[in-house]
Order: C-alpha cells, then structure tokens, then sequence
C-alpha cells in the first residue's frame, strides 16, 4: 500500500483512470497501481464498485470511492493541504463545476458521436464538436491552463482531449481542431501534452488507438446488424 | 432583492428549478423569483446562463450561477452555517455525489426514456428503471431520506422523482413502482410528498402533466416524421 493506503484499480486504456492518476500526481501522493483485465475484472473490484463495476476505484484506507469527477473531488478534499485542484472560493467552485460538467456533457458525449457515426450525421457530429469547443474556448481566456498558470480540476476532467481527441481525427480521417478556429484550445492542447507528468502518464497511443477503432467497429456493426 | 441580493430565474414547469427552491427553502435563504417564459426568455437570462440559455440560473449579489445541481452545491457552501446540504467529511461527501450521479445519470435519462419510447421498447426502459430504482434503493438502508433524517442533496437532486414518476406511470398507462418490490422507494416517496416545504412548493400538477404530455407527443411525431 502506498500512502495512508492509497490504491488505484485502473486500465491503461481508459482516460477516466488518467483522471484520478494525475490528481495523485499532483498532489505528490503516494499509490499503488492494480492493473485491472477489462474483460476478466478482479473479485476486488466488483465488490469496491458493484453499481458500475467499472474503473477507476480509488481505495483510500480500504474505503472505495467510485466515477473518475467524483473520485478527483475527494482526492482535492481529503488532501486539502496539497496541490489546490479546485479553487475554495465558492462562486469560482462553482464555475469550475459548471465548466467540468460541460466537458462531461457537451465535449465527451460529443466526441463519442464523431467516433461511432458514419456519413452526414458524422458531420454534424463533428460541427457540434466544434461548436462545444468554441464555447469551451471562451472560458480559457488569457490563460494557460483552466485552472490559470497550473492545471487544475476542468484541464483533468478535460485532459482526455489532448490525446483521444487527436487519436479520433486519425482514425475517421477528419480534422475537428483547426487552429485558426480555436486558437486557444490549440495552445492548451500544445501547453497540456508538453507538462511533464502529462507526458510520463500518457499511454501508448498504439494500444489506446486499437482499442478506439474496435469500439467504432463494434458500434458500426451493432447499427447495421 | 432577497438577503444578500439572491434571486432565482425558474418556471414552475422545470424539476431542476425546484431543486433550488428546495436548497434555498431548507437554507431559510429569502429569495426573489423571476419567473421566465419558456418561450420567450429574457434578456437577463440570456446574459446571465448564454451557453445553455436555460433555467435555473441563481444570481447572488450580481453573480450568475447555472445548472441546477451545481448551484445546489454553491448554495451549501456560500451559505455553510445554515443547514447542511452535504456532509463535510470528505468521504462521506463523496458518497453522496456519487449517488447524486446516480441518479443524474440512470434515473433521469431512465425516466425520459420510459416517456418517450412506445410498446416493447417502453417495457424495456421500464424494467432498467425499476433495476436503477432498486439500485438506488440499496443506499437508503434504514435511513428516512437519503440525508439521514432530514432532507440532504441526493433528497433535493432526486427530488422530481415522487410527483414526476407519479405524472410519468399517469401518462404512460404502467406502473413504475410497486410496492413490494421497491418498499424503500415507496416509503420515502410518501415521507417526501408529506414534507411540508415539499407540499408548499409543489407546481399544480395539472400544468406539469400537459407539459410532458406534449414532451412525449411531440418525442413521438418526431419519430414518426
């Protein structure tokens, strides 16, 4: 057991458990990692998360906490002293949450449609992508980060567009950030993948882009069986 | 204005304003309500939630705050010597926002597809919300409500539920809960109706049930179109 007995079940192919792993990071706790098989999941886990029984589930002295936004909040809560990821002023919590929840809402949901549709509804995925991260642009403003100079709770909650997003456009052969359009998501996305905790947690891409076109391929055959 | 300059744009009709009403009732927050028409919203509105245009939004002292549960957290927390909405241990917090996710997530898209789909398709997200109900049902144990004996966030978040799904099984001709096989569900349902803030802010059903009357008719033409 790391620290205080923190433990992480995980998969490297999931961005919700990179979520929880840059927390940790941040803050500088000490975890250990389980590794857990997607399609032969521990006793373990499904007994921490028998609702979802998904990953992550962070263990802290043998309590489960389960969904990655959930998880990221106790961990800023429990380890108030370290590494802010939420500001503590109220309204600006407020509007953390508000914003987190649009990338939850508006982008995530948003990018899953661009993955799994084909033709003319793919386009249109792609132009509500678009318009989702203009928005999401606006509240960048001047800064580096969402949470300002350093990376905060919307740029974790967030942090699966950098890669995933960039994974999507290869794979469907469309470009859906052009930087003339969204100059600052471009800079944040550059900024974000060149931090070197980003850089050391990111997974290989090979393996994460494999797993993308089967959920594609999945998706497409379940529409047209 | 109310104490401190709150004041609330809603509409009788929206669930998600109710749970705000509920925040700020239990809170003894006095409050100024702004009704919006839904068809022709104000200025005001538009200025202050422009990336969903939509109600609730909380302004506390010139300060706008959209997206009901998010607000419902501010509340708690702008205001954390009046009755507490969360727990404030941490791990115990974290608990209740998973079950509000819950809730967010399997009964309310749960709820809109048992309105909205017709014959084998509506059986079916019947059965999965009786599974969500039961579910949910595992976490309030021996408990009154969710938040112990007095009315917490996952009370206020799942909220619509007791008149909602009343007006749903109404409309839709099938029964959602039964007794037997959700006892807890049910005995919270009544303890809830049988609040008196609850009975004193309940919309007159009759408006809300010809809104979702049309909600669904207009789901299925829709569909048939």
């Amino acid at each position: 057991m790391g620290e205080e007995g923190v433990k992480l079940y995980g998969n490297i192919l999931s961005p919700f458990v990179l979520r929880v792993e840059w927390a940790l990071q941040l803050k500088g706790i000490k975890y250990e990692y389980v590794n857990e098989d997607l399609s032969n999941k521990s006793p373990q886990l499904l007994q921490y998360n028998p609702v979802h029984k998904m990953v992550p589930v962070l263990v802290h002295n043998g309590k489960p906490i389960a969904e990655s936004a959930v998880i990221v909040e106790y961990i800023d809560e429990a380890w108030s002293d370290l590494y802010p990821l939420l500001p503590s002023n109220p309204y600006q919590k407020a509007t953390t949450r508000f914003w987190a929840k649009f990338v939850e809402e508006k982008c995530l949901h948003g990018s899953f449609d661009v993955l799994s549709r084909v033709g003319e509804e793919q386009l249109k995925a792609v132009k509500e992508m678009q318009e989702s991260l203009k928005t999401l642009e606006g509240h960048l403003e001047e800064k580096k980060f969402f949470g300002g100079e350093t990376i905060g709770f919307v740029d974790i909650i967030a942090g699966w567009m950098p890669s995933w997003l960039g994974m999507i456009e290869e794979i469907i052969g469309i470009k859906i950030i052009n930087e003339e359009d969204l100059p600052l998501i471009s800079a944040w996305i550059k900024d974000l993948l060149d931090h070197n905790m980003v850089k050391e947690t990111m997974p290989p891409q090979e393996k994460v882009m494999a797993h993308m076109r089967a959920i594609r391929e999945n998706v497409l055959s379940a529409m047209s069986a």
